[in-house]
């Protein structure tokens, strides 16, 4: 089979225990996690071959990182050794009413810090089929910017399709910048995961929906993708999120023209990090896998759903599993 | 007061930390317990007398094993000691969407190789009122089912009467090999614990209830029970599973031809485990005591579902606390 | 910015880790707190300076619980260190139908053996704006229920305003003595803290609400202490409690003659000591900085409810913390 | 075989995790344990029947602290349960040239304000053998001081034999109500277990070793106290403690005019606490088992050193792995 | 490079908590490790190229069982998964005079039950240059002990270099059939690892050596592995234990009729298990590195001695430090 | 009494439990610490008044670093918050012949980025009498080098003395930036701490002693910083490491021409980081209470080697506890 290729930062992520706030924090759990590296390990535990890329400080952290996604049987010859510092995400987990909370110490990573030629992209798509990309990267600095239209464009050139979350987190880059990646890059893609309100706002749609779940919406969403920019395929996640612990997630397939609409699943929440890396690791491995499209975005949201249910950034679950939740019996007796 | 005897195996029950997966854990909760074992701590914490009959290993994790049990007040003069190993259980905590899963690691335990005569059952009915078993034991080998049959018989000999849960489980052995030992030991039975599914799938009755709370079919299925094998009461347990972590227990008390039903109780869940064992020491104090059968399996819902609220096998909680819960306000205030 | 004076008890509280019960534990998580050091930390992160006073004991235990009150930048020049022991409560965390559980060790603390002259009110009271009170510190000794009339006595000399949380522990001293302590304090209060029931049973007043939340009777509480002991303003908080870790909270102010009703909130709960510490240090709070009547008992029950979210007895949050959920759009997605 | 009967105070013990001091603490170890219950403990694993005789609150501290002795199938059917508060101390472990501290927080406990009729000692000392007694009881009332007395009188009237642990502690009384009780009850004495340097401040003895081993003034306060008193047999133990981690431990039977010297440990320290204790049950098993007298003192501190390398108040441990260091090859190399 | 090949099984280990012994310990730190995995493991780290080859079970435990062994980029591509248990020993870590205890629990693991055609040994000893083997392998079963000599004889066949471990186990197998299969193997070692004792007691060698580091004897036995066998290169491991947590290692390697003795380093100890598997991936590496037999040996012990200061099975370690232990100036201040 | 201030950074200090290495690890102990905040706890503890000025972040991490410090009782009125990053530094802990590492991760900390009108100098230093700083302050940054030569002076015009640590990190500057600060701030200094080493380091001193307590050399270091700056006293520290876990410490101070040499103590290490900040502190407050020469180098010492057996930071003790060690009989016996 042929592998797929993820691109991205991978982080230290310190969480007090429990549900201790920061300052009542004495110890922090040490989790390894990153939009991209959350989606290759999914995918590893999925069955589908993976090759990881990234930069990491040649110290003991950085080996620890490295470890930490390697243990998944993950391909990780192309991973860069620098010296430098590794990123880090403190992240508080929330309840009830009490939001989770999350400060970032990543900026001047080593990975962060990325040269265009720190990454041998033609030896990278050898044998692959997929490049997945999030928008977190191009907003960590100009040059990842540069780096991911490159690869973008080098992956088409080796016939490798291009798998991108928009993943547009404003508080990493001014909204302008922004903009011109995204219409940089979405022509080169086949593949994207979004939600509703993200678009919106990234393209400046009118869209004023009353129901995150409203299919009206997501149709015009979708359209807009596909028709602007050839987009092949459009999934979107939803989430309702009555309280900290306890959410509400669906999703739409795009694809041909039509709209395919998810299970709806109300969730009690151990960890709330990474469900979308779950949902777009376990989309692409359905469409691997030759399912439908109402049967890929059925285990999108059960992948994501099932993240919900796990500690750490990362899905630790079997395509069985996934499977199980979205096509059988939702029974969730006691399994001996 | 006359005590009860309870025999079968005591497990040590390694559980990953709060709710890590498998691959996760790098440490585990150990826990020590077993059905029989459960059932006897609930009755010692109820103010019954009770002996307790197994087979553990000479080594420290067998002294730890019985130390656990010793406790609780429990006479454990007959438990047996020899070389080799002592059951395991791997239990992973579900949550949510995500099923609680158990890996048993239990094949050649010390238990499971028990010999006739490593149990001397007429000392052990010295001075007893009920011999409490359950269909584990009997599925672990065949002499094990030999030697459930001899000692049933000893201690109806002994004029002790014989409590019995059925407690198929289908993993542990052939479907024919249990319906002929179930149909070997029911006639010996005073008082049988069940639910509605296992009593259709052990006896092939047929019933097709929509509702698992359905009371025509818990007749039917009692009826079945009494007349069948003679049988005086059945007691049975309902549960609804609408997520790993939110279940909903109600059960029914069929004596005198009557069919008493319990308040349904919804609850979160800390701890799945041993919610069945809670409910037959309950119902069995609630007999000894001379409460009402009404009573009774009020009680026996009420311990189960304290059960689900404490972390281990077994239920730890006074005789008030399950009478507080079953006849009191329902009152979960905080008591100081 | 005039600061408030709070007066009360400081004690270790152990609590079981997680879900354990009493007997299970084999080790207790430590944590420092007491009502009216609740108030002061809870103030001292709201930015409104405060001094605490109490007495402690002179070992390394008296410095831990000084030091926990003290790195919240509360002001501790007039605690009294003395030989003798700490006050200790043990708290085991309920859960669904299992109630929380609390049992004091406060008997002989250096706190319940105060004497009057081991605190100088005139130096405390210089600079201060408002004097914190509760009703339990007047049921630990009859010397403190003396200390407490006299030093709020100094307060109103000092034109100090007089807040008191009623608290009334029916376990810590009788009836009659109780009711004679209030009615000799309430005189001096400028704003009191209560319940409906706590007030019905503390006065003999005669009041039988179906609802918990029922206006008309919180008017008749609020009326009678207003009018009565000439108290200007009285906030009410109510609650429900379906369940040990689910329970839905709200709130009334009387001021003006005018009765201020605040959000209902459900809330699942990590801990559920200190939630009416937070109410009223939030209330105290909003009117120090000028909020309407319904602002300030939105804040006070925003408060409560993100205090039941955090574990300890006191609440971990900033103003801004308070006032959003208060006042903004309930969102608890992710903050990043 | 006869049983051994012990007599006093069960406390809980909090200890700082790891080697945290009191200021840093945010959880504590629970241990429970005692003198005599150590000692209890000690005997039952070494193959010794024992009944504990003490005084427990009836809350679930009490019930907590009652299963941790039971567990070991020590019988505990002369364990009194009243109202009240179970006594605590505070354990911080030392390290290199920072010794260990404790706090007591005992007064008052339920066992300190034992009544004489709460101990029924004509049923408790049938069957027994010895009566194992500390001199910490006595101290902590004058109450238990006549009780001790009494209770060693009814022993004697049994043919029950008295081992007296001196074990003076400074601090709990005056020494000339130390003295006058050591006067009292040392004739009635068997055996009893001291050291050199409490024997000569009790007694005023004219010794001032250079050594503590000096094998000279040991004899001499043995003979004081057999020629005085009448005692049969005195144990001595020695330590040196040039560290708070690395201590140097020995110890003499002085019997039938003969003093006795065991080997020395240089010992690296997990837990000191309980030391003692070790020695005087294993002191007693060798006797129990027949023993020579210098056999007899090197199982006592050959017990005394494993202590040492345990965790918590009481040693784990067989009396084969007593006897293995005490005459085995001293082989430290890995067992499997 | 070439690759290592070793062949082993994987377990999990459970160890109780700091110095706890097994009845105290209520969780225990999960490890996997095994001999050949804990080579393999170091000599990833030290920059070999290794693959491992074993069986593990198919359910979860399995999975963190390989993913443990993933993690340091070790090739797992001939690692089989069957139905079955996975090995387990416990492991209780001694200190002081108290030995470390280890029980296990690994018969009828699925490594235990390999068949002949379970590996492909063709596929596996492509490319490689060395294969590892030590003598717990052989002992497991009769049908292991017959693969390990068919697997180092295919080994030959593809010009790859036999190392072996003799690590004989006297409980795991009787001595006769341990001697047959020794006799059988070591014509097909290249280089082995041993000490004094073991060999004198599989051989039957008539040496009485007064210290264990004696050279003579080392040189006899030596020269007897190298005459009758036809070894080229043995490696002997020596250790004193005067305390659990305290001991002195060397080493002496014996190629070219030379014997090289290494330092000898005294030791706290932090986990004893692993020592001779650090030791003998060193001792590969060094040679893999075309170091002299004075500094392989100085390697190998210093490996050695790095492993006793880290908690698990393995070591880890980079090759640097290694070297700067090996051939450094023996600082252990801090390094910043 | 005035009061001393202190200028440095305050770091996040992450350390994985127990003796796990970085890749091992997961969870880390969180500690906040850094060497002129422990100077601050230290002088806080023995009663000196202090005052800590600093920068930190706005974000909870802040908050959590400000309160550690905060509850020692430290007058934090002067630190600066800003929006940043906190300074966070990663602390493996060695054991025998494997020494401590850290990986550093402070770059760009708000600490980092001083401004030099971020510090009110002429509010900080009115009522105080002694001003510590340290060199690793000026290492951070030119502009922070600025900022201490500035404050330095200004403290000068404030009639405030100045206490230095040469304490130079290689790591963190040029040799020549370094050598150029020294010289320019030396002369303002009246107390300076150092060692032998990095004093021969920093200035070139020809010096080659054997041993590193060797008293000439410690002259020939003393008398170039008094008579080449004017320093007035000049303490030096000693140390020995022989294994990661056993050091010896001692120390000098030369004052008014003459050298006082401390005893030296061998210690086993529970932490040996802040080593030298408890020696700078105890020496400051032996020189404040105004003890002799010989004193307070005994002081500085006993306190450096308490600080080995304390977990974190910064010492944990009294003064009393101190100048026991110092002066008193070295009775490391339990203490109850």
């Amino acid at each position: 089979m042929k592998s797929v290729i993820t691109f991205g930062e991978l982080m230290l992520r310190l969480s007090p225990e429990g549900h201790l706030r920061f300052p009542q924090a004495n110890s922090f759990h040490a989790y390894y996690g990153g939009a991209e590296a959350n989606v290759a390990i999914a995918l590893a535990q999925f069955g589908i071959p993976v090759s990881y890329v990234t930069a990491l400080p040649t110290n003991d952290l950085g080996t620890a990182a490295l470890n930490a996604v390697r243990q998944f049987g993950i391909d990780t010859k192309h991973v860069v050794r620098k010296d430098g510092r590794l990123g880090v995400y403190y992240c508080e987990t929330g309840y009830s009413q009490r939001a989770s909370q999350v400060i970032y110490d990543r900026a001047n990573s080593v990975f962060a810090q990325s040269k265009p030629d720190d990454y041998d992209w033609d030896a990278i798509f050898q044998g692959a089929s997929w490049y997945y990309l999030t928008g977190i990267t191009p907003a960590l600095s100009p040059v990842l910017a540069e780096i991911v239209i490159f690869s973008a464009k080098k992956a088409k050139e080796h016939g490798v399709k291009v798998a991108f979350d928009l993943n547009y987190r404003r508080s990493l880059w001014p909204a302008g910048e922004a903009r011109k990646f995204y219409d940089t890059l979405c022509p080169l893609v086949d593949l994207c995961f979004t939600n509703l309100y993200q678009t919106k706002d990234i393209f400046g749609l009118a869209l004023d929906p009353k129901d995150p779940e409203d299919p009206e919406a997501h149709a015009v969403a979708a359209s807009y993708l596909t028709e602007h920019f050839g987009i092949s395929e459009v999934a979107f996640s939803t989430r309702k999120s009555p309280s900290a612990n306890v959410n509400a997630i669906s999703g739409y397939l795009y694809a041909n023209g039509k709209l395919s609409r998810a299970k709806t699943y109300s969730m009690d929440i151990v960890d709330r990090v990474g469900g979308g890396d779950a949902f777009g690791a376990a989309l692409l491995t359905a469409k691997e896998k030759g399912l439908s499209a109402k049967q890929a975005i059925d285990c999108a949201v059960a992948a994501s759903c099932l993240k919900h249910s796990v500690e750490g950034d990362y899905l630790v679950a079997s395509w069985d599993e996934v499977t199980a939740l979205a096509f059988g019996t939702g029974d969730t007796l006691i399994k001996r």
